[in-house]
């Protein structure tokens, strides 16, 4: 090309260790395994038209998760067309190399991952305030799209602010948010277009009924609404990030329908406890563990949170005796950073569940009690 | 290496919509997806060793396009080894992000795609006459192939020329070629080894009889040849590209044989509004959008084209209630190019059918209205 | 980022030709594919920390082979994180870039390949020894793994020395290692967790009874341990490499238990016709085809090899009418390396079985002739 063109490659490769600490009921398998490996292709040419195509590669999987143009006309207004995050949770919004704790927490299960769609996206007030407002296939709950099922498509829309951006004081990196998406989803036993939630330890925690018949198996059958209000404070080495996210759907099994909303929150936060100030984006050690005498930096972060299924999905819509009506959790961490590139993280999370039929619980959903580690480069 | 290096990245994202217009009959869902997502690693080794690497990961798959040493002895001479396209279909051998329209028209279902070969291809009389000749796994018409599932090999040859390349005259633009393919395929149940053709909207037009005995399902078993009569004129804003693609197949059924010929054949044109010069290449606006009070440059494009199926397919070897004895395809396009590396595009392509039994067609093979968007970056 | 970043991007591409010969009992399809096309990602942040991403798209699959952070703190200590070969086997540790043959020989059929896991290794004695320790997953012999279906986990060790590097007699080029790895593997019905192995033709050479009940299938239960002699010599244009490799793995079989034990050995030769120097890296030719009046290098190679299978694995364990008692290879190859970068082989492999009952030999597991061609571009 004649036009100016600007590439960057990078990518990102996590190890993570996975065990099921006192694991009598054997509730998975403590494992070695590549969370993510990823290569990133990023660009610009003619000075406004930005690309980027990331494929990961781990899990022994292959799909490309970033695809697509971006063309900044104005800092006001960039339209991006491809596959791209959808532009609603808070800590999913978040480059993962860069979250508080190993995974994500329970707010992310209801949130749409990556989707197709078309997008205008821009900064306003001096960057003080951004906006995107896009159309997407509509992926489900937690999932990430490749294409459609179904004819309705999803609008999406956020705003975020960061009011005192400009300012010197303590709430210099406030961030406060609101975000939505809308759309129609009619399912069929075939694709019942419904969301379920799984733990962070990978077990099915809420599941809709599902059968061989029609009238066994519950549908998607109307309006799809999530809202979440989010927010993040940074201040200095601590860091304070909180979201709600609730999801309805229009369900239907056989001749009995109902709108059924999952909502999930959590407040995560951390402190570097060698004193560098804390970031919505990568965490810089000023004393880097390069031969120089510097041993890096070292964080800890805490999270609870909460999944709280619909009251009305019990019993009909799904089992009492096999789904959580809430979900808790809450974890601890670590993590070293020997360079703003490298990042050595150990993790606690425990999650325990309460079941509509409160006998059900131990048998159906023992508490889950799992220790995670991370060896991350992230380039 | 110590030896000269040279490295090229480059990649192209397409992002579609496919939007069935007046879908009473529910022919197909109306989606965005990624058409295309991908990395071309290309370079040269030495000055004369040549290398393509390029996988696409679109589609919620992904594949190794191009993968291939290229040792370029002499402009005259050079040995490529490697997936790489078959020398066959014209608009199957340019790149698809500088075609007239969004997807690819009937002759190419009848081409092989990509296939694993060896082809030795150079250029003569000062690049007026190039030629290919390869040795392939023999992939099937409008397939790819990774391997082969039986011993025969397939032989493609082809011819083009460019006679008034040096001169200035209006037919400086003009470009004849010739190609064919030739080899022998023996399919069994599991595999028969024969074609069958989709429409663009992704509906099966033809397809010969399968079942789950031998005495009900058609294989391949003898010759298959296939040729391209293929031309081009680009003179000023203005294109013209015509092929013609015969694709004939011995085949059986129990004891029953006979050699079946599908025919397909397009025009299509183009004209740039705006005045620039098409190519065979990548059009370059005079004025691109890139701030400095340009726009970039606009192309209107349309195209007819037709398949014809074997009578001789009917009723034995084809279902004549099922299969389109003639498919009419017409489109008309318009591309919008910001600057030389990106494209929005929108088309309306309507296909019909005629099939043996005239009463079937409304039931089996309904016109299909297709409306197709897209917006690219290709770097 | 603001460290100091290295990245070179390398990558590969070999396309195989694979023929029978005289192949009338049908062992295999005579077909073109590609061996490996692989992109290579690596480099270096901060001048310690290395990465290393390398997808392979050959065979019409996509894998990542290498993903890995590689913590260099000093020559003597260093911690690679991610998945990458197991340190045991001499033959698969290298590049099959530059391996004598194209294909690995059987006691690569006997070691784990990639596989996840955490591993400190270093040099010392001035490059004199070499050490790896890491722990793993715990790949099956010849497979690869990207997590566990098990909660046991593997040891791997290896030693390597170089004793004479640094002198200039004719043992400068002697490497001898030991390697060796130990776990614990309980295999299920679902999951057998045991070892079966091929030919390089791809035939089922020897494989432990399953069926639809416990009581019909081995299962892996206890220890399992291998162990590695392995050595080479590098003299001049001529090199030899010689390993040994022994797996014993606790089965059972319902209420029968053993210790069953595969050991394989090979010994493959080099030698380059046209005088340059042999080396475990790449060949350099002295004299390449550039157009400067060169042909390159030209290297004969040759190997024989055996596969012994447990007795005691007969007949409880393993059919004796299906599987080999012993397995012998030999193979014989030449090489033109027209540059460094680019090499096109020829080979022809022959290997014959010995079956428990010798009577089954001829039906069950007909010897094998193999023509094997590649064209090869790694840069």
């Amino acid at each position: 090309p004649d036009e100016s063109f600007t590439l960057r490659i990078r990518g990102d490769a996590q190890t993570d260790g996975r065990f099921f600490a006192g694991d009598a009921e054997e509730l998975g398998v403590d494992q070695l395994y590549l969370r993510r490996a990823r290569v990133n292709l990023q660009g610009t040419l003619g000075g406004r038209y930005d690309f980027k195509l990331m494929p990961n590669f781990g899990q022994g999987r292959v799909e490309i998760q970033d695809a697509y143009l971006d063309a900044r006309f104005t800092p006001a207004l960039a339209v991006q067309a491809g596959k791209f995050k959808v532009p609603l949770g808070l800590e999913w919004l978040r480059s993962p190399a860069d979250l508080h704790l190993v995974e994500l927490g329970l707010p992310s299960a209801l949130v749409p991952r990556r989707d197709v769609g078309v997008m205008v996206h821009g900064r306003v007030a001096g960057g003080r305030l951004s906006y995107e407002l896009g159309a997407f296939d509509g992926a489900l709950d937690g999932q990430n799209a490749d294409g459609d099922a179904t004819d309705g498509k999803d609008v999406a829309a956020r705003l975020f602010a960061q009011p005192f951006l400009s300012g010197g004081g303590v709430l210099r990196g406030l961030g406060l948010g609101l975000a939505a998406t809308w759309g129609e989803e009619s399912g069929s036993l075939a694709a019942p277009a419904v969301a379920s939630y799984r733990s962070v330890g990978g077990r099915m925690v809420d599941r809709l009924r599902t059968g061989t018949a029609d009238s066994t198996t519950v549908v998607a059958d109307g309006a799809r609404v999530r809202y979440s209000p989010q927010g993040y404070l940074y201040s200095g080495p601590a860091s304070l990030v909180a979201e709600v996210v609730v999801s309805t759907q229009a369900v239907r099994l056989g001749a009995a329908s109902a709108d059924l909303t999952a909502m999930a929150w959590q407040v995560v936060g951390g402190y570097v406890l060698t004193g560098e100030r804390a970031t919505y984006g990568r965490l810089r050690p000023a004393h880097p563990l390069d031969g120089s005498g510097g041993f890096g930096a070292v964080e800890v972060s805490a999270r609870y949170g909460e999944l709280r299924y619909d009251d009305d999905a019990f019993p009909l819509f799904a089992s009492p005796t096999a789904n959580a009506r809430r979900t808790q959790a809450w974890a601890v961490g670590l993590s070293w950073y020997p360079t703003a590139n490298v990042r050595a993280m150990a993790n606690y999370e425990r999650t325990t569940f309460a079941l509509p039929d409160a006998a059900g619980a131990a048998a159906a959903l023992p508490s889950e009690n799992l220790i995670l580690t991370r060896f991350q480069i992230a380039f």
